[in-house]
């Protein structure tokens, strides 16, 4: 019988520690950040490809899983954008416990929400990863057709357009798009993992 | 140099069914759902020992994660009860996604909340794990010392005194933790992963 004697509350959990030794890697946030079309998605995704043919365990977050899902209480006021970011920074952290890789995708144009996100996790934990290209060239690549729709006044507030893009500081990692091909990008990324000895 | 043109939006992701594979098990929501007491958070982790010795890839959501991260902005209000199955269902559904065994251990006492996170899920991807115990032996354990606390007006709306539990009609495992030991319960879950091929 469970009595009360043998309920042995939180002790001998599973913890991060084990399933790092598990994994035999270590756990961390990729957070991407930079202009919508700078190329966050297409490196991340690609990234996560040569991360798992490694046979590392990682996860994705980006708008597609969370803005119809978690977040799809959300809106598009100042409040409800902070709440976006904090939210993914808590599963960020949650995904990081559960010893994954997590890679996240979003704009997250404000230093003071990313810098909010860093100080959930725990030092090497979170590394911002820079994806820097001009408003230009991301006007003109635009694959999802948003700076023609904020152009005509269709989006308000279009970070780059009428919102500003607050660009790192100090950034762990800076990829300029403009001159890193999709593979060196991705290079670039693997190689910092494992000189910090992620991998 | 990143041009529009081999820009490859989500194209060859790595998908649930890579890392799967990778992971050489099926993931799964199990969600626990019980009284306080009723031993949801001790089986759930011993569980959660028992894969994570098994090389099986798990994670366990419970109060100490959820409440004081992603779900501090939430009070006890009928609405945010609510939103905190719907978050964590939501988070569950990611982790699912994300290659993990995802243990719950939530008292999680109505039954719309819980068909509502299993709507959410693929069929076979939510398992509903019923820990029964009688109100008078939890209140016997009484492990955080919460029935005491609700008898004294201290709590209010608390599951079993003055808010109600709607157990399962037909839960995937029912598990009655005044018949079975902890090792009993956690056998009894691991038996049924196997023989729905999960592991």
């Amino acid at each position: 019988m469970l009595s009360k004697k043998n309920i042995m509350w939180h002790e001998g959990k599973v913890t991060k520690q084990h399933r790092n030794s598990l994994n035999q890697h270590k756990s961390v946030t990729l957070w991407f950040t930079g202009l919508s079309g700078s190329g966050k998605s297409t490196i991340s995704v690609e990234l996560e490809k040569s991360l798992h043919e490694m046979g590392i365990k990682t996860y994705r977050l980006d708008g597609d899983n969370i803005r119809h899902g978690l977040n799809s209480d959300l809106g598009f006021t100042e409040k409800d954008r902070y709440e976006n970011i904090r939210r993914i920074g808590e599963v960020s952290k949650l995904m990081v416990d559960a010893g994954l890789i997590t890679l996240t995708a979003f704009i997250s144009p404000f230093r003071k929400d990313r810098k909010y996100v860093r100080s959930l996790m725990e030092d090497g934990e979170f590394v911002e990863v820079y994806i820097q290209a001009s408003i230009e060239a991301c006007e003109e690549r635009d694959p999802k057709g948003l700076y023609k729709k904020a152009r005509d006044g269709k989006i308000k507030e279009f970070t780059g357009i009428d919102s500003p893009y607050e660009a790192p500081a100090s950034p762990e990692i800076h990829i300029d798009t403009e001159a890193l091909t999709i593979q060196e990008s991705v290079e670039k990324i693997l190689t910092y993992l494992k000189d910090k000895q992620y991998l």
